[in-house]
């Protein structure tokens, strides 16, 4: 099969690869993506996408795994030159590779549980991207059922997303909606749900999360909406003991997963 | 008391102060670090740190906190412009305050413990400052009695080390030196060395952490060091259930902190 070559950066697919990165509008509008790098396409192929578009850089990477092939047989294949490669990478990636995925929606209704005492997160509103790829990567790492993201900032292809969860965006199971939406389909599988919160808040390690149970976090600077705080059927707090009242939500998130799974026995 | 005004970026002052933030060699060379933001420099004061220069900017901040003042009754105050201000400043910051402190030494020998069985966090070499101060904001909720930093990659002084330690540099007791000088330590005090790894380790939720405990954690991409893993009294793991096999390692640090708090009672 022979690949397309591209070594101007004035290519139209170049152009395309930028405002799908740059643009949360141009990935809605298309329902497509970039993702980089040998690990994040890994995932994503584990994940269950699939590409429209393989680039490599054979300056780089010599050839594409026969297997990533195989399992994108109908993806175009694009030989990309250095110059093209550092114009539409991230500058301290080198691994040479990229691609065009085909986005999720994930509804709600997508989302299926395989156990009847799932345990999921929720983050409402999360700000930094930073923050929900490291969200995600803890969530995959402990196995978590679902993760969900109610009034989103962002799609979940942002490039920063997809980077700080180490392609783990593409792993979990995640369901976005409004925090309504989301009440509502916690409460029709009876998932029990824990807020993070200041106030009549119980020690977390006091707290049962051995049933179905939802673990719902908020921003650092704002906490939970009323919504969440009206709808908690326990809210929990992590005692703190030092000289700060706050730890960042991705940490706090981590600590209360982990917790959860160790009642359920790790 | 008249404040002296600066309004020239060419000043030596704010040479100093954007030298003291850019080169880990000025700070050693002066024992001086760069603080900035109100909660940065009150959680400063309240760790004991003096500062030899206030500097604030009257279009943001109309004036100091007269506590602030009165603890460093012998810094020189200074105000600046916002042109000055936002030359020295974090580009996002808009709190107009930022002080010269003078440096701890961060000695093994000053550590002081104040139980018989302290909660101790160790990193080593620890390459991203994010990392190290997102230790150090963990550390700190927590109540750790002591950080330790053994082949540190940078002073704790590093702008991006408080910054995203959001001050917690300066509440933690910290102690850096060598691997083998804190290995050292730690048996003198009998402390347990706990390594987190990968071979030969228990699951961490059936260790004991009551006694006196170092949690030492290693890079993500490289672990521990040899010298860690021989003197080690348990190698310990968070068992991963997902696609990925690691965490970022401040977040391993927080679970493995807060189920030590736990078994002690949080």
């Amino acid at each position: 099969m022979e690949a397309k070559i591209i070594s101007s950066v004035q290519n139209s697919l170049v152009k395309k690869i930028l405002l799908l990165k740059d643009k949360s509008r141009e990935r809605r509008k298309t329902g497509l993506f970039v993702a980089e790098g040998q690990r994040e396409l890994e995932l994503a192929s584990k994940g269950g996408y699939n590409f429209e578009t393989l680039l490599y850089c054979p300056e780089i990477l010599p050839q594409l795994d026969s297997h990533l092939i195989s399992k994108n047989a109908n993806a175009e294949i694009v030989q990309i030159s250095k110059q093209v490669y550092e114009k539409v990478a991230y500058r301290e990636t080198t691994e040479g590779i990229l691609a065009i995925g085909k986005a999720k929606k994930h509804s709600l209704e997508d989302i299926r549980f395989t156990t009847k005492t799932p345990l999921v997160l929720v983050a409402e509103a999360p700000e930094k991207p930073g923050n929900v790829g490291a969200l995600l990567r803890t969530a995959d790492a402990a196995g978590v059922d679902a993760v969900f993201i109610a009034n989103p900032k962002s799609d979940p292809y942002n490039p920063n997303i997809i980077r700080s969860s180490v392609g783990c965006v593409f792993t979990n199971q995640i369901g976005i909606g409004s925090t309504t939406e989301i009440i509502d389909f916690l409460k029709k599988y009876h998932l029990r749900i824990n807020c993070a919160a200041l106030t009549a808040s119980k020690n977390y390690v006091e707290c049962d999360f051995t049933g179905a149970t939802a673990l719902v976090v908020g921003t650092e600077a704002t906490g939970l909406s009323e919504d969440w705080l009206q709808n908690s059927d326990q809210n929990i707090i992590i005692p703190m003991q030092g000289e700060i009242d706050s730890m960042n939500v991705s940490v706090s998130a981590a600590i209360l997963i982990f917790e959860a799974k160790r009642q359920r026995g790790l």
